[in-house]
């Protein structure tokens, strides 16, 4: 062996990426969306890509980190998460997500946020250096395909009139028949056989018709619905009774683990969350109150694949089950999310993606969906590669930027249509 | 990479080892103790180690599926835990383990603890292979030395005339100035500086006398006392109030997670386990009860390196402390216990290990305890090598075993002594 894996180099490449006007409770999404690149070079020239959110406050706690790390084992994993990031808690404590519907925020799942990409390119450059895709590093694959949902949006056609955006061609949808429609395409395209629809974004009784309609569409399909916490505890407990026959899980009907705890307790539907149990600080409450039993995974809050691991040998101690959350991401995160899935033993649901999306990314070569399902990398790393022309374009778009687009706000971006709207009080129905 | 991680070869070899007449509340070890070395060889011929229990139902288990391993990658250890090892559930339910004090036995619990010994020397293995040491496949050592806990017992000078053993040096040791006198020994050869002693043995009284000299003798030094649930819980509750100023830790006083909760709820001082808490199936009962502070893990009946990884994260998530479990070992799996406890930043207590009772092993060179510690080592794998003229000898005398040493049996080795001791009813005090 003669490998040398210090690190030699961490480059941090922000850019912007097309995003559709896809409506949420709080708003909807901005035409461009942050992120942030993170490869991680070795002192062979192995480079290893990691990707999370780019908005400020990720970029200002990854840059010193980024410094920190030349000299440092690209192996040494465990030790990237004793590094202190000194993150301000005051900036943040208790403040609301606006642009992930994330929960509330923290100083844990800041650090953890940026931490994760980091993880997740040494784990790809790890797996470069030595010949090993991700998924051995992590005790091999139990599966070879890992399963995805397909992501519902209400949406608009376009993005405001007047504002620079990427066209994209899956048209609106803002009722029942223009998700069944959307959830046609995708099936089309990519073969997906569960459906998720965001919710939350009109009034319960159009979103329970809509989910109404998908059953009839797709009789026997695992159908799930997010309202990202809109919803009040006997609102929840409603729709829960309404569709109870057709859902597979009912996603953060409301805000908060004592009112899931409550929503939980009234319903023998199953709760999903990835807004009360976001950090390992929450789960003792959330597992002991019996207030959530899926847990919706996202390796970027959650501090990466290993601890994506972790977290699911908990759910698996407390009969919780696992899925597995996204928010806008590219394909070095889809290629991530895949491989440490393979190797989650008890992993029984499919997984969110926003990828389908995405139209624009920063690989070569675009992560497939078929059947729904993706197939699990045995290539060295992540086995995903990096267009760099792409991603100098990216970059240039965010460099160029004014500043509006650099930090994801839903709220600020429906704003543009509706000058009065407010990021809602919740509960809003 | 032209590395060939495929299993070509398992040998599997039961040996015999010398153990010294230590006293429990079940009996006393016998004078010798079967241990099973696992050896995963791969196609390029590299060798990595793992030990485990060795009585019958352990190699039952082992031999079948050590046949089923080659072919398979050396990575795919998440793989081996699929496998069904045909456990007859029957034949162990409910009953409790003669040799090991190991809490009641379970198909779960033995199938892990079988398990992990092809798991270590799979990663030991594996970081041949690399070049690495197994803490890098772990995510990295957070620390560069891993502290040990003296093993203190109540002891005879010597087994029972007549009966074939191997002397030991330490003396006897039946009261509070033997048991002080022996951690003056301990301090001496290895400089350890916590101690523990393993009580059940004489009424309750007695062993708070033992505590309390050593409070003494060695003033500020972390206490422990591990009568391994020889109590009620009233006696539980009268030592801890005895010693609540000088313990570090109160170690399975009573039987059975209800009867801890209870202890727990009267008293400050922790409760440790090793009995109450000894699989993924008992914590969630054990934690919500908050009947323990503290789960001393033990990577042979967690099923091995990554599950103590997974545990310790549980701990975190619930506020329970985390340290570790021994029970008679050699080197591999002193080595394999320093790996990952060197991985494990919740490790705030110094572990357990039998190991300076050991005065045979079967590696080329012992690992050594200098002020308490075993340096973590950075070399391939496990960074231990065999000794295969000691392993022939050992094995020789297993196969020469008229059968009475290969069953580890404390209440049968104590009635050598005394033919009228019958395994205890508990609590006994």
């Amino acid at each position: 062996m003669t490998r040398d894996l210090t690190i030699a180099e961490v480059r941090l490449t922000p850019i912007l990426v097309a995003d559709a006007p896809l409506l949420n409770t709080q708003g909807v999404h901005q035409p461009y969306t942050p992120r942030l690149i993170v490869e991680v070079v070795t002192a062979d020239g192995i480079t290893g890509f990691g990707e999370t959110y780019g908005d400020t406050k990720y970029l200002e706690l990854a840059r010193p980190l980024a410094e920190r790390l030349p000299g440092r084992s690209v192996m040494d994993v465990n030790g990237l998460f004793s590094l202190d990031l000194a993150v301000d808690e005051d900036r943040i404590r208790g403040a609301v997500d606006a642009g992930g519907l994330r929960g509330v925020q923290s100083a844990d799942k800041l650090r953890l946020s940026v931490l994760s990409a980091f993880e997740v390119a040494c784990l790809d450059a790890q797996g470069r250096a030595l010949g090993l895709p991700v998924h051995a590093l992590l005790g091999g694959r139990v599966r070879d395909v890992v399963e995805y949902s397909a992501y519902l949006f209400y949406k608009w056609a376009g993005h405001p009139e007047g504002v620079p955006a990427e066209p994209d061609d899956w048209g609106a949808a803002l009722d029942p028949a223009g998700v069944v429609a959307q959830a046609r395409q995708f099936k089309e395209r990519y073969g997906f056989t569960s459906f998720k629809l965001k919710g939350g974004v009109f009034p319960p009784e159009e979103e329970i018709a809509a989910v109404r309609a998908l059953a009839e569409a797709f009789p026997g399909h695992p159908l799930r619905l997010d309202p990202n916490g809109a919803w009040s505890v006997e609102t929840s407990l409603k729709v829960a009774k309404e569709l109870g026959d057709v859902l597979e899980y009912l996603e953060d009907p409301t805000l908060g683990t004592p009112a899931m705890a409550e929503v939980s307790a009234g319903t023998d539907v199953p709760l999903a969350t990835n807004m009360c149990v976001t950090t390992f600080g929450e789960i003792k409450e959330a597992f002991t109150e019996d207030a959530v039993q899926v847990v919706l995974s996202d390796h970027h809050y959650w501090g990466g694949l290993r601890n994506t691991r972790h977290l699911a040998a908990i759910c698996d101690v407390f009969g919780v089950g696992v899925s597995m959350h996204s928010n806008t991401h590219l394909g070095i995160s889809l290629a991530a999310m895949t491989q440490v899935a393979s190797t989650v033993p008890n992993l029984h649901h499919a997984c969110d993606s926003h990828y389908p999306w995405q139209s624009e990314d920063v690989l070569t070569e675009r992560l497939a969906f078929t059947d729904g399902r993706v197939a699990v990398s045995d290539a060295p790393g992540l086995g995903v590669e990096l267009d760099r022309d792409e991603l100098a374009r990216l970059h240039r778009r965010w460099a160029e930027d004014d500043g509006t687009m650099r930090e994801r706000d839903d709220a600020a971006a429906m704003r543009v249509a509706e000058p009065e709207w407010r990021t809602p009080v919740m509960p809003r129905w």
